[in-house]
Parts: structure tokens; sequence; C-alpha cells
């Protein structure tokens, strides 16, 4: 079981359910009855949801009022994108690799059509 | 089980030798021994680690060579990354909200500091 902080992050956020409650709460703070609506889910599955994404610290419930709604607390998700950042001239490159590639593929192609062309002119 | 790919993506990265098995990756291709070494982890145990991987698109194993080497493939991240970037606006909101909550520490730490003067002033 993972125990470092950004591992509990992502595991919370490997789960569409938990991504569409965090993305509701974007919109602003929802009672567990609220976040249950949308996903024809009993509110016992959907508490569970909402721990999990609690325990990463990405929801807040408030201990005031007797509805406890669910606020997104967005902080860690920081560390998501300062993690996933060292990443990007590693995505940008294989990217742009495939662009080559593609252009290799269109330009075989042309010169195979030229050919083809040429052969049908020499007939 | 979560299905859809940017879950098994997230699912993934949760884990600290997986990611550390990534970051080792940006450097260049590596076997799975040289991959194992690092970790004092058997090498089925990294073996697994290496198939959650693969599972998500983050890695490739080269088919040719008989040492089978993995190859980063970062292409998976983007998804992460534009995931998170809808969320830029609520981490910024709350860090700008703790320090409003830090600055009025400060000030009310001000205040009282000066009031303490005042009245040993006076005192």
């Amino acid at each position: 079981m993972p125990t470092d902080h950004l591992s509990t992050i992502f595991a919370a956020l490997a789960d569409p359910t938990r991504r569409a409650i965090l993305a509701r709460l974007c919109t602003g703070e929802a009672s567990v009855t609220e976040l249950a609506e949308p996903f024809e889910m009993s509110l016992p599955a959907v508490s569970k949801h909402l721990k999990v994404l609690e325990r990463a610290g990405l929801i807040a419930r408030s201990r005031d009022a007797q509805w406890r709604p669910c606020q997104l607390h967005a902080g860690p998700l920081k560390n998501v994108a300062d993690w996933v950042e060292h990443y990007r001239r590693f995505w940008t490159e294989s990217f742009d690799r495939l662009d080559d590639y593609i252009q290799t593929l269109k330009d075989k192609e042309n010169k195979s059509g030229k050919q083809r062309h040429n052969e049908l002119e020499r007939g």
C-alpha cells in the first residue's frame, strides 16, 4: 500500500467517479446527497469515495453545518502538476518523433504516387 | 476496478517505485536488472511494476533485443497535465487565501505587539 502523499493523491485520482466529484465541486460546495445524484450511486458508496478524496486532502467537509457540505481543496493538485511538469520535454519529444514519422510516411506516399504517375505517363 | 485510460495512468503513478522507474528511464533505456538495482527488489517484483507501467502506456519494452530494454513513453503524461491544468486556478486561489490568512495573523500579531508596547509605555 502506498503511504507517501503523492501516491495517495494519484490513487485518489485513479477513479472516474472521484474525478467527477472534484469537477462538480469546482462549481461550489455540495452535500453528499447532491454529489450522489448524478452517479446513481448509494450514499454509502459516495461516502466511501469522499473519504478517499478527504484522506488525499483534495476535499474538506465542514464540521459546523448540519448538512456537512464538501469543498474542493485543490492544493495537492499542485504537487501533481509539479511532478508531471518534469516530463513535459519527453512527451513533446515523443510527439515530435510521431510528427516526423507521419511526415516520412507522407513523403514516401507522395514519392510512390509520383513514381506511379511517371510510369503511367511513360505507358 | 478502473477501466478508463486516465484512471489506469493515475493508478500506475500511485506508487513511489514506479515513479522512480520512470525518473530513471528519463536518462535512457534500461534493462529489468538495471532497473531493479537501486530498489533492492527481486526481479519478479520489478517486472510486476513494469507490467503496470506498460499497461498504462508509460513504458515500452523492445521485442527485438535479447535483453529487452525498457523505454519511457511519456505521451500519456500529457493527459495528466491536461487534466490537472483545469484545477490550476483553484489551487492558486487556495494559496492566495492562505497568504491572506497568514497576512491577517501577522497583522493581528503586530497590532497586539504594538498594543502591549503601548501598555508597557503607559505602564
